[in-house]
């Protein structure tokens, strides 16, 4: 993962509302590696840092990112505030909250009005990843040899699927 | 209800996300009408003027406002992102929603993080006449007249109940 | 919408489960309309056409497309099972049930494995009208035009935005 | 529980997701054993081997299997995908979810539309347990020996059942 | 659908609390009249009719039966309580409720204990139609022309669906 | 806690589906004891023995029962099973289930059709102590004796309400 | 019903939050009617008339009520704040809500804390046929002539089962 | 966090239902030690301490207080009751349930009727960190140097989220 400054080489930003959404949100970030996917994590508050995020969410185009990963939890906007201020695709991880299950987190996400949309993920770990190979996947509709290596990601997955269950005590 | 702009006799701002909540947050002007509390009713969209509503919030203080009252649905972030970007108290009205009834709004509203509140009402019209009472009961912390003008709707309002249920056909 | 076979020209694909989602899913065929997007939209049943699911998801990048949006109701698979079939990104719609109201659309469709992403939209209209303009901001990611368009597209949405609430009566 | 290949001996096949779906699932196997009913379990994810899937479901009766007792958990697709591709009696098991508990397994499995039945069991264990009973049940309509080994086992479970609780401490 | 008496020619009992759940439940009837599968339909209310719940359960084998169909709503407790008392197959089906749109049908009729297995289907018209079906696929495991009707009804379904949505105004 | 058979100083039976309920419904008895209120403990399970429920129901008033306390967790079939054999008060506990918590329990016991009544307590340890205390109430009301122990208990309870937290670490 | 004041010969109390739970509490009325147990109705508001809540509930015993019926929906709070102020048995019905349908009303009735029983009824019209019918039981257990005639009742509504469903266009 | 009694310098009153909602609450109390707002905190339990509550809620506002922070779990009944018995703005902070992680909690706070409102805050530890912040919002609307503070603190929150996330192992 990258934390350098956002360039043409960085199509993905992954931000998030706070530092505790990290052990969630690394995945999205740990499958790009995997990927060769630059990108770059933010921590952006959308209730405690609303500049942050106006600031970062208006310049996101110009500063070359094509595709946002945005996780939050409970009340969380970041995702759908974020999309109110960039064109960019933004997708939405919704972190597994502690006394709702992240069922708020999810509908915070999802239910957003027409005409600003947020293509959710899971709840939690699962989202997250799906969250980087989505992202890679949009990439990869015009960048072929992302392609290549996604389409290895997926046949490797595959084929490491065991034919049959065994017991593990 | 009073559309002029803000003043200091002007110190409840009802928002709402879009011109269909104002059937559900009219009963919170008309209940601020009936206490004689000057309000003034905007539609501010976080998602789809999301800098109509920093502009608001930021200057909402300024502009005389004590309380301010957000109404919105599904994915609701307008009184938690106005919450953001505010240091005066806002109330959160969750508009009954279409697939959800309300409570994707009322999840989205009420599950703020630790530091920034929004002081929820129930879903719907219920909520919107009480945000317009809490709004009122706030103000009548320093202003006895107002408080006695409460008092005075609260005791009605007691009064009216009847002793025993009458069949209606 | 153009109901004729894919081309290059067709970057979208729109598939549902049965004709009774077409109420809900012509809404992303209208905005991909208005921003002069090709699609094209196709009867789907993961359950009842699992060969024909099969045939469209494995040949769909062959076959041109770059986004594709998915639109089912209830125990809805058709979104993920087509995600399972190709690399092209896959966009959700969980359409409104009757028992449910789309709950179990939702689930059913935002909650993937680690490995198969959908991005998920919110549940009904607005859902098929975010899928739309979903795959257009990802399609306006490399096409400098359909973003000029997606921009102009997004402020008249805003400007479209009344300051004050009228009565309606 | 046979892990050997498909015989008219091996009426019962259980499959499921992913490896860690079989300490659930195992439960299903245990009872089969414990009836004396043969079986056979398998790891088949839908959105990971859709291939593997669509080859086991389409040869399912001509195996000589009778009875398909699929298991999986959140956007579980693999019962209702598998109920598409066989005519053979499906039983579904909602695996627990970590986020959401089962829900979303219960309603991915359980609420398919009209046209593709999935015989659905309770969340977890329990409905592991009684998948297999059922498939069970489902075997001795034609299998008398099967039947009483069934009914012993009914009546050996009813009377196990002490006549009042005791203190375990 | 026929109400004459049991007999070996009737091997599906359909059964349900009140007259009110027969919209629903017809629907069961009338897919097993086109598969040529013989049934009967009693009403039998697990609360206000426990001894013909009794009598008919217990005697349901003996009387011919081979898979029982029970539909119920609310605290439905027709289908468990069947199971409880029958060894032969049985298939609930959660009966849409007026508060709470059959979730309470839904977990009283799936959430059985470990030991006495109900074969759930989805809520409502749905869940009757595929209850019809899934009886018959039992009963084709061991009846090759029931088979081979039931796989002309599927195949026709499929062939049913149109290959692309028309607008109906 | 008394195990001895039922008499006429018996008024109130607690029964449980499993010997796993203990745990819980032993609040039960053992704030009956605490009123001296004699009690007597079964297990007794609707699904997996219908034949000792319906037994007890029946005669339960014969054997000089006044209130029946009956706690059941998932499908919980016992509370209103019971209630549908006797004319007695049943007052129902549900149990804390696995993995829905309890809410399907609850569901399955408090939404009893119209006809047949359960009255229903809490989900889990605080709806067995109330069922305890909801039969002392229903026996005091023409027992003075125990209506005088009742309120002792409660003024006790009262009193013992400390009037400001305190910290403990 | 009788609306006249309470007597000794007045044993059940239906109680209600406003007008408006008329509809569904009268179905309690209705059936203690039919089985010749005296009752009155009363308007109590927990929220707008505390003081007449407080005021009946301590007196309730004195005044020769033997059970009460509390009926009450959203925060319902009526029914546990009765039970708090009154020994009496307390049977609380949940009215279905507008955006909840009930759910909220449910869960304020049902989840009280040990140390304070409410019974709890379905949410509706059958919770309030209930109520009367369990309080009619309570009553029965030391009056034999209602005994009679509550058995007589559930005798009747069980012969009035037909036995097989009708069509009815 | 003082214990001293009510005083004109003491603005908020903290109540909670018992002493095991003290962990949550005094988050509330120590964000107002951190503001310098003095309050008072007390266990007043709506069930078990009626009258208590009744002569706190009626005795608030001549006692000085200004505004009270109420938090309760399960049935939660403390806030909107205090609510109905004082015209001071009165805060909800649903406690954590063990059963319903505090969904109903949040439910019987938040959906009062019209005319008794609660500001209701999160589920657990931010909910009640929010009530104290909100409480201060309220007073800082007329106390210039409570404003200062709270802005300083909010400044402070905006300040302390780091730009990155780091691994923590």
């Amino acid at each position: 993962m990258s934390h350098s400054g956002p360039s043409p080489q960085t199509p993905v930003a992954i931000i998030m509302g706070s530092q505790s959404d990290w052990p969630t949100m690394r995945h999205a970030a740990e499958v790009l590696d995997t990927l060769g996917v630059a990108h770059e994590a933010r921590i952006i508050s959308a209730h405690r840092t609303p500049d942050r995020m106006a600031d970062f969410a208006k310049a996101a185009k110009a500063d070359g990112f094509k595709v946002i990963i945005a996780g939050a939890g409970g009340a969380a906007h970041l995702p759908g505030m974020t999309a109110a201020m960039t064109p960019l695709p933004v997708l939405g991880v919704p972190i597994q909250s502690k006394a709702l299950s992240g069922q708020d987190s999810l509908l915070s996400i999802v239910q957003m009005p027409a005409g600003i949309p947020v293509g959710t993920l899971a709840i939690g770990r699962a989202g997250a990843v799906n969250a980087g190979l989505l992202a890679a996947a949009i990439l990869a509709t015009t960048d072929d040899a992302l392609a290549e290596r996604l389409d290895a990601w997926r046949t490797a997955q595959s084929d490491a699927i065991a034919l049959a269950p065994v017991d593990q005590d």
